[in-house]
């Protein structure tokens, strides 16, 4: 299978990497050519110098960039890549977007026959360099039939849940969740903190139950140790939670939490934190 | 070794059966007696008119009510349980209450030679009916030696968290950590809701990642189908903020969001939900 992949970042680099060491033929473009020419020295894949001529004559086109701006960019106008893909042909949006910019290359994609999918990804860069994401997939059955076998080269779970920009929207649920989750954490380790409670008896105690959760779990050290220079940064998280937020004016529901940990995010941003991990929450209580 | 027990509430009903089952002579105090009768019918224990007389002759006296003013009444005064305690006894109370009413309370028994725990649960009624509960204890080594293998007739886990107070300082941050979880998956699976999602394929696809929790697990079966009458109730779970909030105010710690989903618990009570599990702030969307 002939395939290209488009945005070399910490989760597209990885990813890429993945399809090749499965024995897929890949061509890569990236928006600065040193990390696409990295990328071929260390896979022993192609480049390309545009996206048009990445996706020339592949079965499947997948794009992993920054936001909805950039999505355009490289799939649409006249080096874009949609603009070299024929008919049966597949493109896969990995990157996390609004779910109306997906209806509309939904739309775009299958006037002239190609397939289109939004697939949106969870596990951050550790499970995109341990092929250990999830893919929340939009768009239909056909398509992700094909895309299916693509994805498990990086992925442990990928689904189906609904017509196009489903992918976008299952996502923008998992950010609304995590913002919840961690500041209730970092509310509540805060509070021990100023109580005096020892922070590794107290997560040891309280985490098998009602209150645990995965941040808890696979965030608690650091947040005690006051540590926030790895993970899904802050300013990631801003996009992420700017595209549900907006999305919630469209379908009329309410995200009072969400909406306050946004504002909480940007605050962290004030402090220096954009690349900090979302978990610094506790940060704006314990630096301030 | 003889304990009373003291309050047999949804709680402490099962929790004094465990420590029957365990073989430990044990007689149990209730203010309705009727409760007691029940009790006694069940386990084949004995019962007393008032907590003085439950504590006369027992090695651990145990208590399990609602609120800070029930705690008084059943263990202090000339009728209360510390009254009929002499040096060497130990007293435990597993009430949601505040850390300065066991701190207290400890100082008060320490005075007459009986040794004080702090020792809030948690689990529900299903983890004490199971004898699956988790107990955060305060207090002293040598006093938390003696309930160890008294607390594990009904828990799986327990653990002295510090000196007298720590058991309801843990507790508190325990409720401060569901508040956020159980708000953003509220507003999770509203916007999922709104946006036309199947909340089962959603879940299945999220709830392995970094926005799972054992809220996310246990409860979105329930909250898809608009399902609140069991589980912990919300009138509890304000209690428990509502102390958690005042020790806030004493340790200079903030809670945002805990204050906010406080409010939002309000206003299910008002919905008439106090009996709700705590998972009904989806109410607050569906059901307004």
């Amino acid at each position: 299978m002939k395939v290209a992949f488009i945005g070399l970042g910490v989760m597209g680099y990885p990813m890429a990497g993945h399809l090749k060491n499965a024995g897929m033929d890949v061509c890569v473009f990236n928006r600065s050519a040193e990390k696409a020419e990295r990328w071929c020295e260390e896979y022993k894949g192609g480049m390309a110098l545009s996206p048009a001529a990445a996706a020339n004559g592949c079965d499947v086109v997948l794009s992993c960039v920054g936001n909805d701006n950039d999505v355009r960019e490289v799939l649409l106008g006249s080096d874009g890549a949609l603009s070299a893909m024929h008919s049966g042909c597949l493109l896969v949006d990995h990157t996390t977007a609004s779910a109306s910019l997906a209806r509309e290359l939904h739309g775009l994609a299958s006037s002239n026959g190609v397939g289109f999918l939004d697939a949106p990804v969870s596990g951050g860069q550790a499970g995109a360099e341990n092929g250990a994401l999830t893919v929340m997939v939009g768009g239909e059955e056909q398509d992700y039939a094909i895309a299916k076998p693509v994805f498990e080269a990086y992925s442990k779970f990928s689904k189906l849940l609904g017509p196009a920009g489903s992918g976008q929207l299952a996502k923008m649920v998992n950010q609304i969740c995590i913002a919840g989750v961690v500041q209730g954490l970092a509310e509540g380790l805060n509070f021990a903190r100023k109580a005096g409670l020892d922070g590794e008896a107290l997560i040891e105690t309280i985490s098998k139950g009602a209150a645990g959760s995965w941040q808890m779990e696979n965030r608690y050290k650091t947040m005690l140790a006051d540590q926030y220079e790895f993970g899904f940064a802050v300013d990631w998280m801003r996009k992420d939670l700017g595209i549900a937020i907006e999305e919630a004016k469209n379908n009329g529901s309410q995200l009072p939490v969400a909406e306050l940990v946004d504002s909480f995010y940007a605050e962290i941003q004030e402090m220096g934190g954009g690349r900090w991990d979302t978990s610094s929450l506790l940060a704006r209580f314990t630096r301030k």
